[in-house]
């Protein structure tokens, strides 16, 4: 997407693929810095400190982090360590394990001869992947909101959480695919922003490209979105999703739940934006067995942004030796869940095995 | 309540009554400033910026203000202006309207002469009353902790939203005032504190008073409610009202709503501890009829702290330009309060009327 009149992805490979480039996104909004990767290491630690985060965009990380090992040594064994390093870097998201397993079985029956440009290739095809399969889920996502705006004969509010914008894939984003599509099309919308504590993630990154793409938005508390949509000023919730499995439970940032609950009060339709590739076919109860990632205090404890002079200042803002908890986290019951937005098309949760084939 | 071993309250007169001292609220944690008011408008001011806040305690700085009005003139002119400035302060808690109310009712009887040390003698008497509506709160929240840590056989989990605690009122607090009598009493329990953006009141406030009481608690991002409650984590959520009507609505801080949708959906109690001034009997209706206060999106914007040096700070941490809301306050139906705890007892939101002898 554009940025100051440049297009933007958020990964890409320099050098003819010795490395690739990120925007380190924990510096935006107050800075706008490129960060070069060049082995596997620096890109699971790149993952871990959410330079780069977002379900899909980890897996084109992950892919790419793997073909950035090939380069160090196409050994079985490397390609191997190399494989644990790096899906192990985040748990919740499926996107990083499924995307590491696949360059795992591409690679695998080469020789280590060919596994270098047959890795570089297929990251790059997953990065293609990714922007194909979220202009489809844009194509989808605006359908729904064609009918939305036309029932309702004036501009859509639309509520979201955290970042599932472009900076969390490749290009386009999930939840914010249809947002983008809308607001291209001439459908008139506003975003209800959650600042999405305690990462900041809505405040700092979604508030951040909707602003650069000119997409009419007003942060709000975490808090607040009930109270939104209690007095109607809420139309639907969009979200993206770190997984969804075959029953339609939905695993994504925290909070999610909480919004989700509201909107079924106020029978509001919600929408989690998936892309395949982030469907966990092999779980049957979200609640049991996704792992929820346990974060730092830190996250909770410090707060960055600019000073009075303009400076990026990080303060401490809990008592000293306060105790903070930090799941990342948590998972909304299909029960609560309109709709699932896939490349494929729209579905409610319970037929999202029938629209992939799946027995269940 | 202790601070360093010295008894504090939130409020007191100093000089004989030509001024009173409140806790600089708007510093905590990072500093502990006591401010002195001396005027009526001066007293206005500190509830606006909220400098004092907390339904009750705002209710006795509104007496304290009236107060101090009478000493500047005690004119029956000046009694009506000092009312009107006062209880416009802030919309949302019916504390402040009650307190002015009652004092001007208690002063306008009188003749000018008579009001100044009548006006000091309510005063006190309204912050004294307040004291002992919340012990007795404390007692009737401490009976039914009791009876869930007996039936729990480990410590208690107990959630809470905002500050309620002894910073909120006069002394002791109303939610958090059944936490201090069961932990004095030996019953053991932890506190989930809601951070409570966008102003933080539980991450800076109840985390700092928990923290000078010694009741073991951990801050969490208003996101986590929902995740702790899904996993058994919390036992009840207790939370203070700025309103409760006669329905047994119960309007609160922001967010409040959601944490009570999630409580709902769990089977978590949930109580809203409220001393009998914080009930309105003329609303029927908490969701059309309680004014909600907007305040200023420089709430969600700037976020003040501990640079590393220790110097306090405030950041900006929206994107440039960004715009944000900031509704204060919601209103959680009666059919989510599994309790309200007042002075007189517990009751379910339907028994309110009859406790109090109301013919509804």
């Amino acid at each position: 997407m554009l940025i100051d009149g440049n297009n933007y992805r958020t990964i890409w490979p320099v050098e003819g693929g010795a490395a690739v480039e990120i925007i380190d996104q924990t510096r935006l909004p107050h800075a706008f810095d490129i960060v070069r990767i060049a082995t596997a290491e620096e890109m699971a630690q790149a993952i871990r400190d959410m330079l780069v985060r977002g379900a899909p965009l980890i897996g084109a990380a992950g892919a790419w982090g793997m073909a950035l090992a090939m380069r160090a040594s196409a050994s079985d064994a490397h390609l191997e360590t190399a494989a644990e390093l790096l899906a192990r870097a985040r748990p919740t998201a499926v996107n990083l394990r499924w995307a590491v397993d696949r360059m795992c079985a591409a690679l695998r029956p080469l020789s280590s001869s060919q596994r270098v440009e047959a890795a570089r290739h297929l990251a790059e095809a997953i990065c293609d992947e990714d922007v194909a399969l979220n202009k489809s889920i844009g194509r989808h996502g605006m359908a729904l909101f064609r009918t939305l705006a036309e029932a309702k004969g004036r501009p859509l509010n639309i509520l979201t959480h955290c970042n599932a914008g472009w900076l969390a894939t490749v290009d386009w984003g999930t939840a914010l695919a249809p947002v983008y599509a809308s607001h291209d099309a001439g459908i008139p919308l506003h975003v209800w922003v959650d600042e999405t504590r305690p990462r900041n993630q809505g405040a700092s990154l979604t508030a951040w490209e909707l602003g650069r793409h000119g997409v009419p938005h007003t942060v709000i508390a975490d808090n607040a979105g009930g109270h939104l949509m209690q007095h109607g000023q809420v139309d639907a919730v969009i979200v993206g999703a770190d997984r969804v499995i075959s029953t339609g439970d939905v695993c994504n940032k925290i909070g999610t739940y909480l919004k989700a609950l509201a909107a079924f009060d106020n029978q509001i339709p919600l929408y989690a934006a998936v892309p395949s590739p982030t469907i966990d076919w092999s779980m049957g109860d979200g609640l049991r067995e996704i792992p929820i990632e346990e974060r730092g205090a830190e996250e909770l404890a410090l707060m960055t942004g600019r000073l009075p002079d303009g400076q990026v200042a990080t303060v401490e803002i809990l008592p000293v030796g306060t105790r903070a908890a930090n799941p990342a986290f948590d998972v909304t019951p299909a029960r609560l869940v309109t709709g699932i937005i896939t490349e494929r098309g729209v579905c409610r949760p319970d037929q999202l095995k029938g629209m992939y084939g799946h027995a269940g």
